[in-house]
């Protein structure tokens, strides 16, 4: 069992749109990002998905409009709900969601990363 | 669709030991809950738990020694590890678990909640 420092873990890598694993329970994992820019839409099958703002702001565009979450906030995003992740400036996210979740959910692009990094 | 705000939640309860529901995902919850003293030795025959600490310091025991968490850390317990969590201060912590989980774990005693709140 190890003490997983937040902070530590968003100070050893600098690139966007690239999720982390820094744990995993019950099938799910804990993942930390950082975003910057846009996203494309995409929905997951078979997963929700969970993003809470560690620093900065994050913007989740739905069909129905944005949302936008401060440091502190998480919103649970349910299976099948088409999402688009954008920051003006730079935003660090933890997310929680099962380990079968696609960061681009339901599309396989160049954007799509099959095996994430563990720090 | 709703974005939590942690801190609110946590300025909405004062009592200890009583693990409030604020999130559901993919058959776990996120719970939030507020430790001061000592708790019982518990372990968790079917699910890893996550601690992850807002606001104060936690310490876990563990049978092989304590462990102390600062604001901004987590730990995982894997299932079927005793623990006892305690905070000589209060302590906001965020838990992830399966929505199976017992607050007292294997123990059914005066301390377990059966129904949690959501809030």
């Amino acid at each position: 069992m190890e003490i997983v420092n937040i902070a530590e873990k968003l100070s050893s890598f600098t690139d966007h749109w690239s999720p982390k694993i820094i744990g995993e329970l019950n099938g799910q994992q804990v993942r930390l990002s950082k975003f910057k820019g846009e996203f494309v839409w995409h929905h997951h099958e078979n997963e929700d998905e969970m993003f809470l703002v560690i620093k900065g702001e994050l913007t989740l565009g739905f069909r129905d409009g944005d949302k936008v979450l401060n440091e502190g906030e998480f919103i649970i995003v349910p299976k099948g709900v088409e999402h688009k992740p954008s920051a003006q400036e730079e935003v660090s996210v933890l997310m929680f969601e099962p380990a079968t979740a696609l960061n681009t959910g339901n599309l396989d692009n160049d954007l799509t990363i099959m095996n994430l990094d563990r720090i």
